[in-house]
């Protein structure tokens, strides 16, 4: 094993050392673990929210693009958002981080900082992992959840009538992606976007506060505003008519002066950029929105099913898949 | 797209697409999911089991040497393998996998019906999951389970005077993995190995069984039995004192007659061959011995504390590390 300093890499050190290293550095709080074969963790209601997401480095990140604070921050607020999105509160974590052998220990150690950094302020713990050898990066996120006694919110239950609203702001997270492509030197308006790009805020706290507001669906908003909304439209067979007159169109003008660009693009953004992490819901008409939510929208029956914005089919691309070439 | 034959790869579908062949291969029964941003799971004492592990391709398998199916198969097993560990049974299970876009998509959907295959044989189903693109195959499993309302059966409770037992046979994977290394035709006994290595049988069932006969402490099996003792003793204060005469030397003269080898490997193999993913455990002295159970030592208080075979310091290696180089 060579001196403990900066240059050290994950291959010089054995997996106990690494996980001595790693672990202290991240909050542990449950019934039990980590540390056993398993862990185990309060489900107060009797049943459990599970989620789980990977990224892989090179498709969801870049590690000249991101530390890997911002990538273990990422990975935590995206599985605790789908938590929040069911309309329960984050009751652990179980982290899978498989490393190349070479990678510096140090990348390992900013991390799980990052982790720590994240679950501090999504009110999250870590209650359990598995660290192993690979070519790339990959990180794979199990988050549960806890109901509190209520029915979880699904994409299935919009009603024609509902009031569409989002917690969160949307487009930000594809602008600094824009940002972080473009290369060059950065303005702080434009730097406030590469850092929602790096560490997306989820508003985990409005998801029970929407399921408590009687919200019919509730989503998080990973891949982009018309996918997601299309999803809702889907499941439960109803229209999803946007407006870019109130919050959407603020936030698309707010990206076009960061950005500089011409009239028009911002829209684009908020409409199909992803990873914001936002959360999208339905609520009844005469249900008082919770703090965060703005509305942007409303739910029709008009067929066929899908999603409308400022009355007529979006005709640009729709959002991002994992597979496309 | 091309043509849905078996030389489809992964990169000429989206997402959406593979989903819908891969899905349906897996058996999915939760109180909700998959389909939601999270699934919803029971958890009937008030608290959940969860444990997580990653398999990649290249150190935990060969794509020449495992099919689709027995990765998915060995994935599955040694993650509920880890519920019966604590004295669980598995309520479900969330996937993540990796692979590369120029992965047949049949490999996928083998994968699929590998992961189906063990949850018929453990008793497991799939509530969750994510799939995305890296340069190789990378499956993360988490696995949920119930307790049943006993106390988790820690590493920790081992008390001088225990019986030391196993259920399960040890090394045979270890075996296996090797009569893969030497190639060339192998015998029908060669060819139980091989499928003891590509397709563990962790004995599941077990592990509540211990539970309710008083077991002190109990873990899976995976690194190997001296280093899994090992981590019994170090965590319970103790010493696990092994002999090799009765079944774990049965074990390995089956093994030695099996491979041909020369008298004294299959003590070796039997010792320090991980991933049979059978269980350890600790038993008061009058506890009666659940099946399939077999005693193969006792608990000692002696100091320092550790794991003896016959008395004596075991010299050889000790197991498996995922970063030995």
């Amino acid at each position: 094993m060579r001196d403990a300093g900066a240059h050290v890499r994950v291959g010089d050190l054995d997996e106990t050392a690494l996980l001595a290293r790693v672990v202290p550095l991240m909050p542990t709080r449950a019934l039990l673990g980590p540390g056993d074969d398993a862990a185990l963790v309060a489900a107060p209601d009797g049943r459990v929210v599970a989620t789980t997401d990977v990224l892989v480095e090179h498709r969801d990140f870049r590690r000249d693009w991101s530390s890997g604070a911002d990538v273990g921050w990422k990975a935590v607020a995206q599985n605790v958002a789908d938590v929040a999105a069911m309309g329960g509160r984050c009751t652990g974590l179980l982290i899978g981080l498989s490393v190349p052998t070479d990678l510096p220990v140090a990348w390992v150690e900013d991390f799980a900082r990052g982790v720590a950094a994240a679950c501090a302020h999504l009110d999250a713990v870590v209650v359990g992992g598995d660290l192993s050898a690979a070519s790339e990066v990959v990180v794979s996120v199990t988050a549960l959840g806890d109901l509190g006694g209520r029915a979880p919110v699904l994409r299935s239950g919009a009603r024609a009538g509902d009031v569409v609203a989002v917690a969160g702001v949307l487009g930000r997270s594809a602008a600094g992606l824009r940002v972080l492509q473009r290369g060059g030197s950065r303005s702080s308006a434009e730097e406030d976007l590469v850092g929602a790009h790096r560490r997306p805020r989820p508003p985990v706290a409005a998801g029970p506060a929407a399921a408590l507001a009687g919200a019919t669906a509730l989503m998080d908003v990973s891949d982009g505003l018309l996918r997601d909304a299309g999803r809702i439209a889907a499941a439960s067979a109803v229209t999803v008519e946007l407006t870019t007159a109130g919050a959407l169109g603020e936030w698309a003008r707010d990206l076009e002066q960061r950005l500089g660009r011409e009239r028009g693009h911002g829209v684009a953004l908020v409409l199909t950029g992803g990873e914001d992490h936002a959360l999208l819901g339905c609520f009844p008409p005469d249900a008082v929105l919770p703090v965060p939510f703005a509305p942007v929208g409303v739910v029709a029956a008009t067929s066929p099913h899908g999603v409308l914005v400022d009355g007529r089919t979006w005709a640009g691309a729709t959002g991002w898949d994992h597979f496309a070439r």
